[in-house]
């Protein structure tokens, strides 16, 4: 039975062990200041053109994420996102375990718009008892989104010239960002990201690498002392250098972005085989998460074939479920999932 | 050259590497809940001999002190610690950050004794203002020391008892805990710790493996919830199979503790190679870290030829360095080092 | 010109400043373990009928709340409330400051549900990835609420039958405490309170006093070193028998439901005022704040002659203003107002 | 029995009653947005000549300090201090619980220097694994000091100028501030202070108020958003004028410093017939606070007649003692106790 339940589920692409399996004996130092690190980190601005950019690798999202917010933000500021933001729901509170609250803006389609940062930043603004609110400090949004979906290159320009004009930075979660770069209709190439915001980051955990996450400030005045934040939060890695490592392989001849090309494919394939069948999806999107809508007898028989996530009821009868697709899927299970699919709807 | 600046200079040792590849493409839960965290849990709990305790697997070490402290202390309770120890001097402050003070006692060893602890505890409960304090709430030691050095059994005991006196919970920072229990002299065996301590955890990174610490809760009463406080500390791993995978290949056959006597047999002969030309020590240790006190003119010729780290100055022309061994050191390395300070002290 | 702004535009009730005077020569000692204190606490065990209560007295009510909260959630837990709840509203965040997240609840009247907190209780429970997710570790209300509305006997009984069935506190914010205890329709009396909640506070600020809260803690579980939190959160006074000697005199002879008993009363007269010119209410209330929904030329014409609060806009045309009543608003002041709105709506 | 514990025995001086009675009635926006927080403001530009500071009321110290610190740090710093310091000892770690270590350096007349500061911003910067602890951020000094010290001219002119060079803020705890500044052999004069340092608070609640500490900003680029900050930490009084009016009566016509210059007369006092018969004291001062050291008979026999505090052991037969002073202090009381030293010594 092959598992689609999330794009962690196996260890790591082939060259990233190769590659650990070579250097395993080399005698470096600690702490991501060893010539690996070096290495990915110039290879990271060459392939996102920003021969400036201050680059840092940390080991998870979670912690990505709230080192990067904590690092920001003063104490009575807060962070504007989508309600249905991973720092909003999943991460057990860890940027207000650092003291901030989310500001979190409703966004149905996963997104948040430039319209709705200005907005909230006008209220807080005109309001006269702002001093007894927490003051929008900055703008978190994932590219691609909890649901898979990504921002068009307008809605990225606009976002950060909101935050540009209000100067409060606008960051980029790319824990999955090669499958958001990779989608069909996607029209942001690696080389705006670095434009488009002030920070973000190339997300490893989810796209190949045994885990890894490297965040990369396209505003350097950002990220001064940012080793200490990374530090502080746990998440400097001893052995830095295993960071360095994966990403060198993955920025290798382009190897991230295929990886996310062909998951993006596979997912279109899913997307294909469901709509044939006349399924409605959760959310319209074309990344490597695919959301169908199935009734509760549907899941039943297809969760005795498949390994899926449950993701949230829609009415009585019927749940939006996810099929992810990762570096790992082998065509097989698509085509075996293609024709249960057919077969079976 | 090889360089004997710290015990995490290279990856890890071959059969982590082995069971990684062996294993990269099973596909398994993610956050923990896999069965290789699962078997390497069950391994830790029979060779420890604890078959009731909590075990949970992180990251790094600064990360793993902040959570275990974070989740066993109420907002006004603070840690007492050797003022040498990890937590106090070299963890940017994480401890802090989580919202307690360190309460730091001397500890011209690296050790502190149970007197001093009941001292502490003592002067707090008499003191009228003591509300205007913080209130210790629990104590942290490492084993080793931040100086190499190790605990007897009977220090351990004391320690202990007056902590369960005191109804305040003893924790042991064991990030080179093989090192410690390998060490000659020791009389502290792996299956005491659970009953000397309520809660310690087995370091990796510094022990053969790429990354990982793996907590173990003897007082069970202490873990509740902890899986919560590792997300919200960002230590919980997406792929938390890569810390199962290494715990099993160190558990096996007694390889963590192979690895760990070796190592402190080779730093034996650079303690002894060093004795017999009369070198004083900045400690009497028997771990892997070795501290001669060296001439000014000494360090710059063996820094020609060999790597480590200046730990601190001692008077105008002396100061202690650092070597230290691991898994990874050569025999040849150490047959060099011995036979250099045979012929230039 | 009369203000109706708030109930704190004054200094104090007489009875207070007589205090004051009367016991400024007396040598006490300070932070709250004065003789005034324990006076006051035990009238206060008295009044609410609750004999074994432990009592603390802080400065202000963001103070009180941020303190309490602290002291009574772990970490990786945060409070459930209405979304309109000042702790998630107007406090700046000094909830998120101490590191718990607000789980805000849709709540049009101000008031949440036991049906509410239930739900949301049992929806943590049953999510597999709850550990990535903030626990609800206490329910905080306040009576009256935000939008001065008050909850029945049944309603805080049902709601502290949730919170006990779950094993987590329920907390009531008590800074208009009197006000609701007098309002007509209110059936909860004194003595109720410490049996339906663990914690609430008896507002002093709003109520009279020129500062002041007691904290009263029916579960004296909950207030073990307390007051080492009031001390770190900055609540600790010096003078503390400044809350005693303020207590003492609401308490004596019922002065503080006398206050409060007059000042709906005199709000009632504001209502039915407007509610006689055909006036709608943006809530139905029978508390010390009365907000008439008044066209935008209304509210500039009533400008001119009173002063209120603008509270939030209707629609393009309406807006609701907040009037106030307290101890200090003279007869005189509601003559003129209903002669204002009879001739002028 | 006169008590001579602290300088925070009574209530206020009369002037400042006063004040309060004659305000009672005026309506006035709260939270410190009212003419006599800006009336009072102004004197103190006046008096402390800095026409351009920012200027804040709090309630209390601990409070105060937090609030302060809290807003000057960013996460990865730290508080250089004298180990005595108040925020260090006596305020349960509110410095830690927003997430700030205390860098406490040796201070045994409770002052620390220039040089002091310097080594340690020093030793930071020269440190290679300086991102593995706390950045020194700011230092923290008090005037007079937890001893009773104060600094000369030249010691606060060196200290600013170490600061200045490394572009950290330098804080003047002033809660006795008067006391200081009135000291005999202060060459600090109110006007100095805003030159002498970033920031420092005018104490009230010590100084004859009912409680008030006045913060004033002489760096105002470092009070932007100060008042968020104020909210966040639970030091906004909904009835700010409370301050205002306490500080306006403190302020005019130099009360603040009479209370004070009196006060340190009297102690002045205590301290010549305690040296009469030969007594030494625990620190050689000149403010309201006298640190005779007694043996234990002596201090048997004294606290059958006086209220004083014992400060700390000093031998085995001897211990220093606290006899404090405040504009309370009636000259009888030191008449009789004079004349009982000369007896009873």
């Amino acid at each position: 039975m092959f598992y689609f339940e999330s794009d962690y589920l196996e260890g790591c692409c082939p060259q990233i062990l190769e590659a650990l399996q070579a250097t395993n004996l080399e005698q470096t130092p600690g702490y991501g200041e060893d010539p690996h690190c070096a290495k990915a980190a110039d290879m990271i601005r060459f392939v996102f053109d920003c021969p400036d950019a201050d680059i840092h690798f940390l080991v998870g999202g979670t912690q990505t994420n709230a080192t990067v917010i904590a690092s920001l933000l003063r104490p009575h500021q807060g962070v504007l996102c989508a309600a249905s933001a991973h720092i909003n729901v999943h991460e057990t509170g860890a940027v207000e375990h650092s003291g901030h609250k989310i500001l979190a803006l409703p966004a149905p389609d996963g997104k948040i718009r430039a319209a709705q940062v200005q907005e909230a930043l006008e209220a807080h603004q005109r309001d006269f008892s702002r001093e007894h609110m927490v003051q929008p400090g900055m703008v978190y949004i994932s590219f691609p989104t909890e649901l898979g979906t990504i921002y068009t290159k307008q809605e990225l320009t606009d976002l950060h010239a909101v935050c540009t004009e209000w100067e409060i930075p606008l960051f980029i979660d790319g824990a999955r960002l090669g499958y958001g770069l990779e989608a069909s209709g996607c029209n942001v190439l690696p080389k705006d990201l670095p434009r488009l915001c002030d920070v973000f980051y190339i997300g490893g955990t989810k796209q190949g690498a045994l885990f890894g996450e490297a965040v990369v400030f396209s505003d350097t005045r950002l990220s001064e002392d940012f080793r200490y934040f990374i530090k502080q939060n746990g998440g400097m890695l001893a052995k830095g250098r295993l960071l360095g490592i994966q990403f060198e392989a993955l920025m290798n001849n382009g190897l991230y972005f295929q990886l996310a090309r062909r998951a993006d494919r596979l997912a279109d394939r899913i997307r294909a085989a469901f709509a044939r069948k006349g399924i409605a999806f959760l959310v319209r999107n074309t990344t490597n998460q695919v959301f169908p809508v199935l009734t509760k007898d549907a899941i039943a028989r297809f969760a005795a074939e498949f390994g899926f996530e449950e993701w949230q009821a829609v009415d009585a009868e019927h749940s939006a479920v996810r099929f992810c697709t990762s570096w790992a899927t082998p065509d097989r299970a698509i085509d075996d999932l293609e024709a249960y699919i057919e077969k079976n709807l």
